[in-house]
């Protein structure tokens, strides 16, 4: 028997799995800055990062980590409010001692602890409020406190982020709980903004990685805000084998189509909740000779300026989708090509349909949107997640310092 | 004697060339929307288009005539308002009759005709008004009519775009002009938006399709509004000999800089006048191992919608530079790099330089600004120009259309 279904919660839903979201004073509004997640027994965990050739202290040492302790963790902490990227010598040495005072209070190795900050780049870390916050976020652990977690890693995000599932792993109950932050600089490659997901089932370090790679593959490297990668990017998962569910080849798929669903929900939360976002739009492309090329010409549609505002202003501008297509590199026949707007195919044998603009346009009144290049060129497809492109984002990132 | 002297005029500024700008009703405005440029004798022409892979009507049909005469040119005809891109066979019959009715007009061979159009995509042209317009083209025809020339060619430009410059050449002065238009959908790419040249310097076939070449690498292709590639771009340039100056080998160099001096000029007015831009950000990178890897990184910078914003807001955000080219695909070390805003190093040997802060905000203030990445992983450099990214440019292509 396999099947995922959505629950509510995040990180601490599946069992083992204790955490924590206090105010550490990093940021100057008072707002939760600080994580600390905890298995109880040491979890297996796999981690994508960013592929940025800039990375962060942070992601440089939970790197390290993961390559030093196997993969075993027993926590993760979080700062918001600052990236500690381009920091130099300075950042490496506070990530270290991030890690290291996690390690003396949740009594485990240090290289069982993983690290990740999130904010501005190019400032220090203000040592002396996290090293007086981290007592604080101990003594909050809890395996209710998945939300005040989530709300703890968000920077300009509007609201946090948080999906579950309950998945059947060989007839017993498992369950996968995440959380994520992200709405700007957002087009992560290979990984993501900062991500974190749970699972109490058991599951050995090959698979669990070949999972999360796969996972990621099709949603959070799916999705684009802006098509900036940061320097901070990853996702972590840890599993604690707390239901004593065995993941093994059997049951890989439906480990992997539980943590998909997770994911997908994270991701497209990122996405829904973009800086000065008001629609969320699919972009599939479809009729291509690889899925790699699909997924090229999705990319590019995806973050045309010119397709994201002109959904933002519902104008069915479809000219705009197909010259963005035009652009990827990727060989096609504009004369074989299709353009949708939902399901209203605008341009097709080299044809406009001009009469479909005024239900084209209805259409884009709604938020949840869907538009499609066909390219005629063979039969694979891919699917990218962006959302419209607003006066606001221009507002939020022109002052982001100030 | 070489040397150049930038000097007042466009397209018409040399010799033996007659150009009209009327308004023939394609914009609903009454704006002038129909250009006609003339050689009065025979010119040798090149041209570059645009590498999409959607071209629009009229970009076939000048790329056929120019093979077809062997690059002999009498006239150009460009209408503005609709850019006759994926209007399939009706849009091919209206090109080629557009140039039929030209060179019946002027009294040349069909093949000696070159067409553009710039405009909303996927609408076909009003044929009876570009029928009834052409006539009105002819007898509007004059030497001193460039300025209007350059308004007929216009669409969301705040306004016309010319330059013109007199080169020596073997002793012989020689006038180079041109014109362009192009305020959004601008990431040119082999090619430009829509570019017209003029010279009355005698240039064989050759040595004018090098020159061209290698001044629109420096200049038009060196730019960027939104990195859209237009379905339409196209640079040409007429050569018709009335000066007596001719180009060989030995005058080459002079000549070329004569030609990236007004491409130059013409391809920064594109920046400035870019849609809802208040600032010129010339992005140089240096310290890189080649020129194209360089220019690879100089691109995703000025790309940036994170950079393009912080930059309107006039934040001195030096860490969305580094990410911004940590993310382009280019190997370099963090700890080698440096980023500058003008004259001011913010971050060198893997340390902020942040009390540079306030300088750097205060000199963001200016409009023509120079920010830079130094790789320090070679020698090679490159620079390319573009412009802050303002909420003016979301309503201006929110609503192209409405």
């Amino acid at each position: 028997m396999t099947g995922t279904s959505t629950i509510t919660g995040g990180v601490t839903a599946p069992r083992g799995f204790r955490a924590a979201g206090v105010s550490a004073g990093i940021k100057a509004s008072g707002a939760l800055d600080l994580m600390l997640l905890v298995s109880d027994a040491p979890a297996q965990a796999a981690g994508v990062f960013t592929t940025n050739r800039v990375q962060a202290a942070g992601v440089l040492v939970s790197k390290e980590h993961l390559a030093r302790s196997g993969g075993t963790v027993r926590a993760i902490i979080v700062n918001s409010g600052c990236a500690n990227a381009c920091t130099g010598d300075v950042g490496m040495r506070d990530a270290r001692t991030m890690v290291e005072e996690t390690a003396r209070l949740v009594d485990c190795p240090v290289d069982q602890v993983l690290v990740a900050s999130t904010g501005v780049i190019g400032v220090a870390l203000p040592m002396d409020k996290l090293r007086a916050g981290l007592p604080h976020a101990l003594r909050a652990l809890g395996g209710d406190q998945g939300l005040a977690a989530a709300r703890a890693i968000m920077t300009t995000d509007v609201g946090p982020k948080q999906a579950a599932a309950s998945i059947t792993i060989g007839g017993r109950q498992s369950t996968i709980g995440g959380m994520c932050k992200g709405a700007g600089m957002i087009e992560p490659n290979m990984a993501t903004m900062l991500g974190f997901v749970t699972t109490d089932a058991v599951v050995p370090k090959a698979l669990l990685e070949r999972a999360l790679r796969e996972a990621v593959d099709l949603t959070f490297n799916a999705i684009t805000v802006d098509g900036d990668s940061s320097t901070n990017d990853c996702v972590l998962l840890l599993a604690n084998g707390a239901s004593g569910a065995i993941v093994d080849e059997a049951s890989y798929a439906a480990f992997v189509e539980g943590l998909t669903t997770v994911c997908r929900e994270l991701a497209l939360a990122i996405v829904r909740g973009g800086e000065g976002a008001t629609k969320l739009v699919a972009v599939s492309v479809t009729g291509a000779a690889t899925s790699a090329e699909a997924r090229k010409v999705a990319k590019v549609i995806a973050n045309s300026l010119l397709v994201k505002t002109a959904i933002h202003g519902g104008d069915p501008n479809w000219g705009r989708l197909i010259c963005a297509a035009g652009r990827a590199g990727v060989a096609f026949d504009a004369s074989r090509a299709a353009v949708t707007i939902g399901s209203l195919v605008l341009f097709e044998d080299g044809q406009p349909h001009d009469d479909l603009g005024p239900k084209a346009a209805e259409y884009l009144k709604g938020t949840d949107l869907t538009v499609g290049v066909h390219l005629g060129a063979g039969t694979e497809s891919s699917t990218v997640w962006t959302c419209d492109l607003s006066a606001e984002y221009v507002r939020i990132n022109a002052d982001y310092r100030t």
